[in-house]
C-alpha cells in the first residue's frame, strides 16, 4: 500500500459505494452529501476528458474515477485543498488517470485546450457575497461556500470555453437559486436538460438541486427526474441513499 | 334541491373532498387531478376576488368555492363548457359566489376592473400549436388541450392586468415547458414563488407541474415544495392523493 503523510487532523475516509479512499479534515474541508450525489447524477464518458471545478478535497473526481476511464483535472483555488486532492490520488495510485491543478477556475484555458471537455463536475460556493449571515470564522470555508473568489457568471463563461458542443455540466447547488443559476446557463449557451431535486424528507421542501446542461443544447423538453428523498420518517437514511453511499441494494 | 337538466351523455359527478357537484361529460369535458391538484395548491384569499381562468367546466373554481368566501369568477371560451359550469352554479346554489363569463379571457377586462383579482386559477392548454401529435378530432378537447384560443403570453399579460400587485397566479401545466413558464411569467412581472412538482410514481419523471407566482414580486428564494407521489408501487392512488381526493386522514 502507497504511504502517504497524514497532516494533523487529517483522516482517511472512503468514498461511499466505491474503493476510493480520502484525505479529510474538518479543519479545512470534508465533503458532503452534495458531492457524492454530484458523482452519482450525469451519464459519465468511458473515456475523454472530465473536469471537476471547485474540486475542494477532490471528492467529486475520486469518486467519478472508479466509474470511467475519462481523464480527470480537479481545478481547486485553495492550496492546502489541492495539495491534499493530490495526495488522495497518490493514496489510490490514480496518478495516471487524475492531474490536480492549484489555480483559479477562470485560468482553466492555460492549462486545458478549448473545446475538448466532455463533461464538468461542479460544486461550487452557494452564498452570494451579499448573505453576510452565512460568513464563516474558518477562511477554508468561507472560501469554499461563498462566492468570494468565483460566481456563477465566471463558471458558467469558463464552462462553455472547456466544453465540446454537446459536452455536459453537472452542477450541484441550491434551489433557492435554481432560476438565477438557469438564466446564467442560457446565456452562455448551456441548456439545462435533466434536473433532480432533493429532498431532506418526504414531506420537507427541497435543499440541494441537480442540474444537467448540454452545451449547444435545444432549449425546451427539460425533464424533472424523480425525487430523490434522504431521510425516511424515522431520521434513517432511505433505500436509495444507501444504495448511492454504501451500494447496498 | 334544485333540479337541473341534464343534456345527453352528461353525468354529475362530486368534486373530491368537497361536497360540491359537477356536471361532466366525457364528450365534451371532464376534469383530471389536474384541476383537483391546482385547486388546492395556492392560499386562498378569505374574501376578495378570484378569476378562473380557462375553467372548462368550472372544476377549479367549484371545488375552490368550498374554502372561500372570495366571489369567483369563471371564463371560459367554449359556450358549451361555460354554460355547463353555469349550471352547476345553480345545482349547489353558488349563485351569489360564482359567475361564469363566456368569452376569450383576452376580454377579461371587459368585464372584470384592472388590478383588483386577489388570486388567479389558469388550467391552460397544454400543448404548443406545432405539437400536432396530440390534435384530437373532438373540437371541444383540441381547444381545451392546444393553444390554438389562446397561450402563455396572453394568459400572463390578462393576469398581469387584473392581479393587484402581490396578488397571486396559480398554474398547473406541463414540467417540459418550466423554463418556458417562468421566462415568461417573469418577462410580465409575475415572479414564480412556490413550485410543486407530481411525479406518477416515485420512481418516474415528473409529469404536472404547479406553480405560484406573485405579481411584482421580489425575485429569488424560490421553494421546491415537497414532491407529491400519485401513485404508490402497487399502482393505488397514495394516502396524500387520497387525503387530497376523498378527504381520507
Amino acid at each position: 500500500m502507497t504511504k502517504i503523510e497524514l497532516k494533523a487532523g487529517e483522516r482517511i475516509d472512503q468514498i461511499a459505494a466505491s474503493n476510493v479512499q480520502i484525505i479529510q479534515s474538518r479543519e479545512v474541508f470534508s465533503f458532503s452529501i452534495d458531492a457524492i450525489l454530484l458523482a452519482k447524477f450525469p451519464r459519465l464518458p468511458k473515456k475523454g476528458k472530465i473536469v471537476d471545478m471547485c474540486a475542494g478535497n477532490g471528492a467529486v473526481g475520486l469518486f467519478a474515477s472508479s466509474m470511467t476511464n475519462a481523464h480527470i483535472t480537479e481545478i481547486e483555488l485553495q492550496e492546502r485543498l489541492a495539495e491534499m486532492a493530490q495526495r488522495s490520488i497518490k493514496l489510490n495510485g490514480l496518478e495516471e488517470q487524475m492531474t490536480v491543478i492549484n489555480d483559479n477556475l477562470n485560468k482553466s484555458l492555460d492549462y486545458i485546450n478549448t473545446s475538448t471537455v466532455d463533461l464538468i463536475f461542479c460544486n461550487p460556493p452557494y452564498f452570494k457575497l451579499d448573505e453576510a449571515s452565512h460568513i464563516n470564522d474558518n477562511h477554508h470555508y468561507t472560501l469554499a461556500r461563498h462566492e468570494l473568489a468565483t460566481n456563477l457568471d465566471e463558471i458558467f463563461e469558463t464552462s462553455k470555453r472547456l466544453l465540446k458542443t454537446n459536452g455536459h455540466l453537472a452542477m450541484v447547488h441550491r434551489p433557492d437559486r435554481f432560476f438565477e443559476i438557469i438564466d446564467k446557463m442560457k446565456a452562455h449557451n448551456l441548456i439545462p436538460k435533466r434536473i433532480q431535486f432533493v429532498y431532506p424528507k418526504a414531506n420537507q421542501a427541497a435543499n440541494i438541486l441537480l442540474i444537467d446542461a448540454i452545451k449547444d443544447g435545444k432549449a425546451g423538453g427539460e425533464v424533472f427526474l424523480p425525487p430523490l428523498i434522504v431521510h425516511g420518517e424515522d431520521g434513517a437514511y432511505t433505500e436509495e441513499i444507501r444504495k448511492i453511499y454504501y451500494g447496498e441494494a
